[in-house]
């Protein structure tokens, strides 16, 4: 199947009036597009226009694309209405399998074959979702993070029977769109961020059960602790720099030992050789070349940019 | 054992010319105090200064403290010195156990019983540092999040023999100083903050081991996903307002079945009615009778000040 070219996409259809659909509307919108979003029920439009409208602020003041416009919205309960002219669907449907596959099962008949669908999903999983449609080549997971007018995140990965120039072209088109695209891989549960997420959020979860911690004492420890500086980093580059010159490797080397330490209730993978390659390889990879030390003034540089911004924000 | 007022501290001796030691002396030199810095050979004099100079920098673009200036630092290597006239120690040695209780056994002669020690520990327990240390009682941990000179995390913890009044005394303390003291409820291997980050760690080595992803892919869905969201709202309440007006109770009742999903290697703890409610019970003590719309708008404004702050910092 040849796909258009992303970047001559002008309309979208965003489906569902939850927070995620809605979300995705307000974030498509403010790139510029038309959007036509469609709720399964015209009972559902006020909830719709409230989240938009909600997202929409955000969005003002991050920046709106030239010619951004509310008025490019157009509200339908047919679906079929909604995908007329898309180039590019996000589908925000129930998070319930039988729903989603007969939206699928419906979608693969109205919309050519040559227009990439997202879904959001968090649970699912393309190959179930796309059991049902015809043509389940174009589909892809596109998974935001909450909410998605205002976290870059989409974790992209396609099914046993998705295509994959239908993953590269939607890696395409969210960059176009101000997405931070990320292809998966493999289909994993949690996909990539979700994962990490989950992992620290049930070590909260056993402190808490084991009167280690209160719901207080984490969210302080996250919010004045590891959270600045990933927010600047992530967490393998925060490690890498915070090693200085020998980085990752010496990051593995020195505290490598503490992996096996009862630092976390999750036990660490064997650092075997191939694993520490892989690490240092990678952060190798994202220096570019730069040494550590500018690589440490821009973190702090960017640690305080964020630190006065939550300062100065009521 | 009656501790001083800790308003009334004008003197910090810091021990140790390491990035830790070093942060620490450009942190307590930033909020106005006279620090004396302890080094263990005139020879690492350097590149302590380096260290500081390097804090100096962003300490100041944040903000200064009154009075607060480098001419305030003396460095010296003869330990009593460092400790004369100080109205607080935070030791920030190296990381072995017999260089610790060493150091703490001298303390425990030439410093007044009343001075509270912080020590910058991460793997060790106070327990073990303090058990050759004559006047045991005032001595705790003050755990810091590296750069000490900008996350303005210190976890707080007693040792066996810690008088829970030199706990206290340091919690207050370093709320006066400028820091976001979290006092542990007991030792516990990895505090609060290193034991969450750790998992996510953990998880994330795993992901990288078996190819689910690369240490790139770990960053950019940190960085675009949970992150921002963590730097404003922590996790406990990212999910408490996420979830409407169910909050926590919600997201317990709705993604409980999610906890045995295979989400992250680490199992989830039985949700208990127990652990239920103290997760309920947190949430609703940090929201404070305040609507959930209210916080969402919150976060949706601190989210978009720290996205611009990334966007505008090079």
């Amino acid at each position: 199947m040849g796909y258009s070219d992303p970047s001559s996409v002008t309309r979208v259809a965003s489906l569902g009036a939850g927070p995620i659909g809605g979300g995705w509307t307000a974030h498509f919108l403010a790139r510029g597009y038309d959007v036509t979003a469609y709720i399964h029920d015209a009972s559902e439009h006020d909830a719709l226009m409230a989240v938009i409208e909600t997202g929409w602020g955000s969005l003002t003041e991050l920046g709106l694309a030239p010619g951004a416009s509310l008025d490019r919205l157009a509200v339908t309960s047919d679906l079929e209405e909604s995908l007329d002219g898309a180039g590019f669907v996000q589908e925000s449907g129930p998070e319930r399998l039988e729903i989603k596959q007969a939206l699928y099962a419906r979608m693969g008949e109205m919309l050519s074959p040559d227009v990439v669908i997202g879904a959001s999903t968090s649970g699912l999983t393309m190959t179930e979702i796309q059991a049902t449609c015809a043509t389940a080549e174009r589909c892809v997971i596109g998974h935001p993070f909450n909410p998605p007018y205002l976290l870059p995140l989409v974790e992209i990965v396609g099914g046993k029977k998705t295509d994959p120039a239908a993953v590269a072209w939607a890696a395409a088109f969210y960059e176009i769109a101000g997405k931070a695209p990320l292809v998966m891989k493999k289909e994993v549960p949690g996909f990539v961020g979700t994962r990490l997420q989950e992992a620290l959020w049930r070590e909260a979860l056993h402190m808490v059960a084991n009167g280690e911690a209160t719901p207080e004492d984490i969210d302080i420890a996250i919010k004045n602790g590891p959270a600045p500086r990933m927010v600047v980093q992530g967490q393998c580059m925060a490690f890498h720099v915070a090693c200085g010159e020998g980085g990752m490797a010496t990051n593995l080397d020195q505290f490598g030992p503490a992996l096996k330490w009862p630092w976390t209730r999750l036990e660490a993978p064997d650092l075997t050789q191939e694993l520490r390659d892989r690490m240092v390889d990678g952060c190798n990879v994202m220096s570019g070349g730069r040494h550590f030390e500018d690589m440490a003034a821009e973190r702090d540089r960017k640690i305080v940019a964020v630190l006065k911004a939550l300062n100065s924000t009521a």
